[in-house]
């Protein structure tokens, strides 16, 4: 089973792909997509759809794992990071994957044991779980997490 | 210039066009995009990326104008209806489309005359002003006013 975990950002959009192989998990890929600063909206978000599709198209995930939206932030930016998952969410329903759906406290839980760790605990467990040499990007490392969640739960929320 | 105006909503997702011509208005067709109550989000998401392609292939707009998010309402509905509007911004800009946005209070002054307008005030005026034979339904006269606000003004924000 691979899994495709997105994190959507206003500025940032990080991905992460992991293998689960009966109890194993195998880290495949990961990485941030980044909108250039002097770029319209309109332009990130196609660039994001692009680079989420070829990301798509060389991996072959069979499902997708997001966190729930976290309200805790001004508006603006609460919209602007909407707009951008909602491509995200597209972009992996286009082709037919099955989009899946975690509270951050899930996220969490799975990752570092309880729903309140810091994000760099998140970055720290995810290094460990992976076996990666080095510890992955804060929005990479959020993606991972999505996608290791839904690696040990399965049973996200389909939206 | 042919204009297409979206309003993007958490249910029902209105479209309409016009044609400017000098100082002349012509309408060109509207409709309502609405979601299947049954299917998953992500499907409505692929849905309304679908419906619009198809009317961007059929009308061919040389831009498009969108309505502000409308902050007073609550937060779930909001995030739903930002997530369905990048997708609906990003059905437009991955064709070459610009796109614009306004104020309501722009759209309403473009429209009524005044900020403040009902939104039956709304449908009356796109009434008179594209000379229809009937009321058009509310989501597909916002997405109008949007068209008609930026063909008298063409300044709308770049996004």
């Amino acid at each position: 089973m691979r899994i495709l975990g997105i994190d959507p950002g206003s500025h940032i959009t990080g991905y992460g792909i992991i293998d689960k192989q009966g109890n194993y998990l195998r880290h495949v890929a990961h990485g941030e997509i980044k909108s250039k600063k002097e770029s319209l909206f309109s332009a990130m978000l196609v660039s994001i759809y692009q680079q989420l599709s070829e990301v798509i198209a060389q991996t072959e995930p069979q499902a997708i794992a997001l966190e729930n939206i976290f309200y805790g932030k001004n508006v603006r930016s609460l919209i602007k990071q909407a707009q951008v998952r909602g491509v995200a969410i597209f972009s992996g329903a286009d082709k037919g994957i099955p989009v899946f759906e975690y509270s951050p406290l899930e996220i969490k839980k799975a990752v570092v044991g309880y729903g309140r760790a810091e994000k760099r605990q998140v970055q720290v467990m995810v290094k460990a779980i992976l076996k990666l040499p080095e510890l992955p990007p804060a929005d990479a490392a959020d993606a991972l997490a999505s996608a290791i969640c839904h690696a040990n739960f399965f049973k996200g929320k389909s939206i």
